[in-house]
């Protein structure tokens, strides 16, 4: 089984982007990519760094653009392609969602962003309502899909909960990067830590990992900060959270990468965490503290 | 706030084990440790490479023969010690436990390990019964303490619960090794897998971990494996999974570090995720699998 990864720094012009996308959707799976996954929020600027109400006009609804303009390439290549958007669910009601499409370029599934930031530059709480579909992952031709979104990577019971489900993979298209003013220590300690917990869900899990990260420096519209520069890094972990491939932190990239999915069951053999979980002592863990 | 990690090879002969303990107690409480942590079952071989009905005359009571050893040391150095020793509770019926001291030689607290593991070499589910306390936070003069035993180390659940019932600093006692017979990547992956899971803990709570392990090879008393070739790389990471000391992967070593428990706050109002957990959609944690 082949995943390709697609890291792209994107533009203000959605066409130019989509149109760089194809190209990359189409170098992978010339390669034999049979999943393609592509970075949060892949055809627009990542516009939370403001509050501006003018954005929600580029949030689009499920069908609609995307979908069709994925789906066609998903059927000219065979493949499953994750892609995620701004989805328009209502007047007024908005998502951060991914969307599993199929090879015959039919919707597989969506996920929708259930952990949502907001931090200086990334005014998530804004424009995402949290989703209401939870970790649920979905079934395509070429496994079941624990789709999770950037923010997601941070909480191990998100991770879980996808495994639990029979989740094969784990997928996370992600938008992040660096201020521009930290210190180049705290730039290796912020990168380092979006690794390392993404690996450490491969392994509590006895699962490959998919991160797809946006790369380049965009600019803040406001001119408060000196915009993010997103720092690429995407990756893809083994089952025991080994790194199979990454790439680079400053340029677009694609890669395809084999992994094994008939490995899980040995590596979950080895290190069976699912048979000694005390479920009869976790039952707090739906308590904010406790 | 300082802390010392020893990391020692045994041997058969408990008094030689303990007598080099006690020299390390004192080189750390004199390099300025409050709080010093030893590795898992610090007083013995480790035992359970064969199921053999006679090392339950090593375990001992609590309080008994370690409390009182090493809480005479707690005193002499005014320092908080974690033991980790084979509890005798009743007749027929062991744990694996850990015990916090006080600095007055008084027990704080103890934690009985909850994930037993059972592999090859680990028969751990013969000798420990699993704990039935639960994963709590045990209160000291140098701060709350999320103590937990090695398998433990796996479970991100562990650590999220004492992260949510106020440690402030996640302590692993640990007793981890290679098969000699693995290949050399397989022994990295698995080095650092134990590295990184253990690190994401900080990761996702904010919260710096201390891990001990054992070092140097235990020959199998059965003959039927080569032993376990413990090793090592006791370390401590911040509160952003960042190592601030690791210790050899073939020596016994010491080393005190220096933690700063005030950069928790800062760390977690950079990276809220307390905020934004969906206790909501958690409940199916405490299925097995759903």
């Amino acid at each position: 089984m082949k995943i390709g990864l697609i890291q792209q720094a994107n533009c203000s012009n959605i066409e130019i982007n989509v149109n760089k996308l194809k190209d990359s959707i189409h170098r992978c799976a010339s390669l034999g990519a049979e999943i393609i996954v592509m970075q949060e929020l892949h055809n627009s600027l990542y516009f939370c760094q403001t509050e501006d109400a003018s954005m929600f006009d580029i949030a689009e609804t499920i069908p609609g653009y995307s979908t069709e303009t994925f789906g066609q390439l998903a059927r000219d290549h065979n493949i499953v392609l994750i892609a995620s958007l701004f989805e328009r669910r209502a007047p007024g009601l908005y998502h951060n969602t991914a969307v599993a499409i199929e090879r015959d370029g039919s919707i597989a599934g969506i996920y929708r962003k259930m952990h949502i930031p907001d931090d200086p530059a990334y005014y998530e709480k804004y424009y995402f309502t949290p989703g209401d579909l939870g970790f649920r992952p979905i079934t395509t031709s070429a496994g079941r899909l624990g789709v999770l979104i950037c923010w997601d990577q941070w909480f191990p019971e998100a991770a879980r909960l996808m495994a639990m489900r029979g989740a094969e993979i784990l997928i996370y298209p992600t938008a992040i990067g660096w201020e521009t003013s930290d210190t180049l220590e705290e730039k290796q300690r912020q990168l380092e830590a979006w690794q390392t917990i993404q690996r450490s869900h491969a392994i509590a899990n006895g699962l490959p990992v998919v991160a797809v990260n946006r790369v380049g420096l965009e600019p803040d519209p406001s001119g408060i900060t000196s915009g993010i520069h997103f720092w690429g890094n995407s990756f893809i972990a083994g089952q025991q959270g080994e790194i199979l491939a990454t790439l680079s932190s400053e340029k677009e990239d694609t890669t395809v990468v084999e992994i094994e999915l008939p490995r899980t069951e040995k590596v979950r053999r080895a290190w069976p965490f699912f048979r000694d979980r005390r479920i009869d002592a976790y039952k707090a863990i739906v308590q904010i503290m406790d």
